[in-house]
Order: structure tokens, then C-alpha cells, then sequence
């Protein structure tokens, strides 16, 4: 049976279980994560009130458990509130874990070459039709930041349908969505048949497209395979051969440039590889074709921070990286373009090679993941 | 006359004005800015190629100055590589300036109520057909992150108009645009006549919009006043009252959720003050309604933390911050939904509120105004 003590004046309380561990908790916090339908609203969850209207001296007065339940009593507003102790375990900040920079998520697991045979696949018709086939596929996109589908429509904007899979996508100034074959008097090297390093799109852009498809229309030229490579993977390579380089690649702005036609002008400063504040790798940036003058780094270290980009462009290039594929017609490829670097061969030749993108938003893709998880386990209380 | 000066070994030069001044750039850091046709594309200034095709031991044989260029000659490559002297004191790196933590671009200027007197206003019509009209406009919203538009359209959808004047409206689970008026059973609370404390819209999401469009197309209701506020100089303000406070909301994520509809579940997980890697401040999230619980701070600094969270929220509610106005049919406000926060006060009574919002992207408005400006620039120069 889970123990309850209030700490002298009532600034925090500790749950205590059995063996003697304790999760200490302050009344503010739990004043503000209180879910009684004065605080939050009952249909949305919103919360109702602000933290001005919660008085700073607010304390424990005292804490009762029954069952599952903690109710805290708290002054200066004589209010009773009820905790499910699942939840306030979930939910604990008492810890003494600082983890290292270039921490991921346990819902992300970095991958190489090795990844080749286990691509995580989906097939068009059963993950637009069956919402357990498209929450493992999305699960796995969430996992990977990469992905293909399968068995979808031949016919020009199909890849719209599997961006309405799961989300909204973001039109930019290349459209809705954007051809990719070869042009005359291309205003991309994207639209041109040579071979493309490994790369992150739209670098330039801030914040940049989260998702990318690929969708094949047809592929029957020579070569133009391709390939995909796990930019947090290639991060935490760099960092475990060179911490020094790696931190030199967090630590500074790199700047992204694209004024290829009239009326475009776009420009970011934003770091290579982007670490939350307390070190999650939340990003890679990626790209030679636009990366512009880099003028964020102090002379003294300018040095070594080439050399850190140069190494990290060799990992990338590292072919034990890369999943390598071809895209049929009807097949498409996703990638999680803060994350997984994309790239393709060069073609030629007799025959065509016409791939259509688009760029939806992450965050619809975390978000129909989140509810379907969410009603998923819904129905394992109900049965 | 400026002098160039290459050091021994040839790894660095350095461009020596009359002054005795000098700027000092890497043999590589040249090599990798080069602007002949071989390394960037002529029309639309795309890297040809990667930082794996420069030899790592580049170094810099000879460096000659003509008038306002100067040619270096690198090695091993024996390459010749003409730069303008003038993009090389624009892109120098060699500084010892390193600015505090909250320093911001200087084409932002903070501000406060002063504003009121000053606010940014364009006229639809003129807006829309004189581009120099446009580009001061826009000039203005990059600068504040907040500006009116009036003279609109009075009919649902004018609201897209006005994105489409600088770039691209994001869609959501909440649509290409919504509706903000009172309704029956809301799904969010800003669909109710309540008073919002100022806020930043959707930080549930990651990223979040980056602008945000609010078009009146009906204002009879007692009330009903829009503000805003500026979260950059809240921010600031709290960095000189407490600068541990401020650097304890830039050091640790905050939490954010969604939850509200069917199949939606949004969650993100970023700082309430956002910096770069060196300290530039670059976003604001704030916005009671949904904030989740706070799980990524130490115990031992919560209470601080909330102390400094309720500080942020004291500065962003003190009536010498906001700039309030009431919108007319046919008017709408933009903010920079990355720094200005916005609220409403409550209406009721007789008459209506009907309100449409929407999200364009930043990036597109930057990309258009420094086309614009690019444009005048080169008229200048034809002139």
C-alpha cells in the first residue's frame, strides 16, 4: 500500500511504496495539474484556469490515500483535489537521471545499413482501410523516421491520398506538391538527373518541412535508385568518435540558403545538428546545395568545425549507412526530414523516372498515431 | 587600399584595410564559399558540389588584389578563385563579439504599450497592388511581429487573401481556416465568449504556426477587444528582473498538449523561451490552456521554476505591455506566432463576434519581403 507524507509547512508532498522509494512532488505543481472540472474542462481537457489564478503560497495542508487515490487538501484556497497515483507516478520529475547530450526518445531508434532487411512497409489498401495497419505502420515511421507504401494508385497526386493517411500537407512555394523528373532549364538540381548526396530538404526554410513523400509514377530509367540514411544515427557516430566535433555541430549556427527563382528569397540559421535544451537530438540539418556562408562560428574554431562537417558528411556517405531501394510505380517512400537524410543515384539513358513529393506535417502523423495508440488502449480496458 | 596577408603554410589569409584592420578567413572556409561556375550552379546558386569533393589539406598559395576583388590561388586543386572583397567583409567570421544569452536579429525591435501609437497598418488594396506598399508592410511585420491590415474584403475566406499576398496558409486538424465565434458545445475554448489570457496559439504542436491571420468579418458584441503582447520583450524583462529565471524557462522543456477532438492527440515537448545554440532568442511559448504537466524539470528547481513561470505570466498580464484595439469588419491582425502573443477579452450581449483565423508560414513572408528588398536593391543599382 502506497504511504502519503506531507514535508513541514506543506511545500511537497512524497508518495512512498512499499519498498521504501519515494516520489516527492511540490503543491504548486500539483495544484496546477489538478483535474477537477473547475481546473480543466471536462470535454477538451483545457485548462480552465491560469497560474495566476492559483495563489504562489499555496501548500499542503493534507493528503489522504484510499486505494488508487491520493485527495490533497490544499490552503490558502481550502480546495480538495483527487490524484489517480498511476497518474502522478507517470508524471514524477523526481528523478536523478541528467542523461548525456544526444539522447532520442524511447519512441525513436536510430538504424544503419542493417535496416535493409526489415524497411518498414505498408500496403496502400490495408492501412487506408484497417486503423490497426496504419497505427503499426505509423508507429514504425515514428520509430525509423522512414518508410515505404505500397499498392497505391498509378496516377498523378496519389500521394496526396496517403498524405491524408494521417495528416495535413504543407504547400511551399514548389506547390501543394512538386515533380521531380528531369527539366530543361531546371531551378533545382532536384529536377535534373544527376546523382544527389544525401540530403535533408529545405535546410533553407524555418522551420523546416517535418515529413517528405516520394511517390513513384514511373521508373524505368537506368539507375535512380534510392537510398536513405539515419541522420541521428550518423550524429551519434560522430559523437562517439569525436564528442569535441559533435558539440561543435550542436553548438553553432550553421546558415541555409535557396534564391533560385523570381520572388524566392529563403534563409535559416539554424544549427546542423539541433539538441533540445537539456540534449535530446531533436534535429538534423543537411544539404551541400544550400548551405550558404557559414558565419556563426568564431575564427578560433572554424578549423575544427569543417573538419566536424566533413566528418559528418563522411558518415553519411558511408555506404554501411544506407538502405538502397527502387521505387516501382504506385510505391512511395517517407522520410522524417528532420531526421533521415534522403538521396538518390544518378540516371540516364532510355527510359523515364518521374516521382512526385510532398511535404506533410509531423505532427498530424504524431498526433493520428497518439489517438489511435489512445483508442487502442481504450478497448483493452473495455474488453 | 585593402592588403591581403597569407599566413605560413597557407591555412588562413587575411584582408588588411588602410586602418591596419584585418579579417582573417580560412583556406577551406574559401574554397567551400567559392561563387565560380564549377561550384555553384549560375542560375540559381545551388552548391554543385559536396565538402567530400574539396581536399581536405586546401590550403592557399598565393592571394593578389585588383581594385575591389582579390583572386586566391588554391592548392592542391590549382584552382583560381575571384572574390568580392565587399561579400567578404559582409560574411567575415572573424569577431570577437560573443553577446549575452536573449540578444535578437536587428531586424527585430522589442516593444511594449508605446507601440499603440505606432501600430503597423497597411491598406488591403494598396498592399496588394503596390509592391513597394507590400514590402514596407511586411518590412514592419518581421520587425514587430505584429501588424494590422484594413480595408479588406467583408466575406468568409477574404482571410486567404491576405495570406496569399506573402506566401502560404498551413492547414490543421483545425482546417485551411476556422471559425472563431461563439459556439454550442466548443471543442476549444477559444470557440466561447470567455476572456483568453494572452497566449501563443497551438504550441501543442511542434513546430508551431508561425504566423497567425485573425480576419473580423462581424464585431457588434459588447467587448471583444483583441491585444497583444510582445513575448520577446516579456521575455527580456524577465532577464533583467531574475536572469536565473529566465535561464531556467530557456534551459528546461515545458509540455504541451491537445487533446480535444476525435482522432487528434497533439503533444510537444520544447522550452517556454526558446534560444539558439548561442543565445539568440527565437521562439515563445506560452498559453495556460495547454500546458501539460511539467515533467522535464529537476525537482530541485521546480519550485523556481514555477516562480519564474508565474513571474513570465505577471510581465505578460501587466497592462503596460499590450497594445489593444477593437478590429471593424473587413480588418484583420497578423502576429508572429513564434514571439507576439495575442488575446481576447470577453464579449456577450446583444450583437455578434465572428472572427476567421488561419496560419500562413513565416518563411514565406521572409522569403517575400527579401525578395522585395532584393529587387529594390538592384533598382538602386540600375539607376
Amino acid at each position: 500500500m502506497m504511504k502519503v507524507e506531507v514535508a513541514p509547512h506543506g511545500s511537497t508532498l512524497a508518495l512512498v511504496d512499499e519498498s521504501g522509494g519515494s516520489l516527492r512532488f511540490h503543491a504548486i505543481w500539483l495544484r496546477d495539474n489538478a483535474w477537477d472540472a473547475a481546473t480543466r474542462a471536462p470535454g477538451n481537457g483545457q485548462r480552465l484556469i491560469a497560474l495566476r489564478d492559483i495563489p504562489p503560497d499555496t501548500r499542503i495542508v493534507s493528503a489522504v490515500v484510499h486505494g488508487d487515490r491520493v485527495t490533497v487538501h490544499f490552503a490558502p484556497e481550502h480546495k480538495h483535489v483527487d490524484y489517480d497515483i498511476a497518474w502522478l507516478q507517470a508524471h514524477a520529475y523526481d528523478r536523478v537521471v541528467s542523461p548525456a547530450a544526444g539522447w532520442t526518445s524511447d519512441t525513436v531508434t536510430p538504424w544503419d545499413g542493417g535496416l535493409m532487411n526489415s524497411v518498414p512497409i505498408g500496403n496502400f489498401e490495408d492501412v487506408k482501410s484497417r486503423p490497426a495497419a496504419l497505427r503499426d505502420w505509423l508507429f514504425q515511421l515514428r520509430r525509423y523516421g522512414f518508410g515505404k507504401l505500397i499498392g497505391g494508385p498509378i496516377e498523378p497526386g496519389a500521394l496526396l491520398q496517403v498524405g491524408q493517411l494521417f495528416g495535413y500537407v504543407r504547400e511551399t512555394n514548389y506547390g501543394v506538391f512538386f515533380e521531380v523528373r528531369t527539366e530543361v532549364n531546371p531551378t533545382n538540381l532536384a529536377y535534373t538527373g544527376l546523382g544527389l548526396q544525401a540530403h535533408t530538404d529545405n535546410p533553407y526554410r524555418d522551420p523546416v518541412p517535418t515529413m517528405q513523400i516520394l511517390y513513384c509514377l514511373e521508373n524505368s530509367a537506368q539507375g535512380g535508385e534510392n537510398m536513405v540514411v539515419d541522420g541521428f544515427k550518423a550524429a551519434l557516430r560522430l559523437k562517439a568518435e569525436n564528442p569535441a566535433w559533435f558539440d561543435l555541430l550542436t553548438q553553432h549556427c550553421a546558415r541555409f540558403e535557396y534564391a533560385g527563382e523570381a520572388g524566392v528569397c529563403l534563409r535559416a540559421r539554424r544549427p546542423m545538428i539541433e539538441l533540445a535544451p537539456d540534449g535530446e537530438l531533436v534535429a538534423i540539418r543537411f544539404n551541400n546545395r544550400s548551405t550558404a556562408a557559414i558565419t556563426d562560428v568564431p575564427f578560433a574554431q572554424m578549423a575544427d568545425y569543417y573538419a566536424a562537417y566533413r566528418r559528418l558528411g563522411e558518415i553519411i556517405d558511408d555506404p554501411a549507412m544506407e538502405v538502397t531501394f527502387k521505387l516501382e510505380p504506385g510505391e512511395c517512400f517517407i522520410v522524417d526530414n528532420t531526421r533521415v537524410l534522403h538521396a538518390r543515384k544518378a540516371y540516364s539513358g532510355a527510359g523515364k523516372r518521374w516521382l512526385q513529393g510532398c511535404y506533410p506535417d509531423k505532427d498530424g502523423l504524431l498526433s493520428t498515431l497518439a489517438a489511435l495508440e489512445r483508442d487502442q488502449a481504450l478497448a483493452k480496458i473495455a474488453a
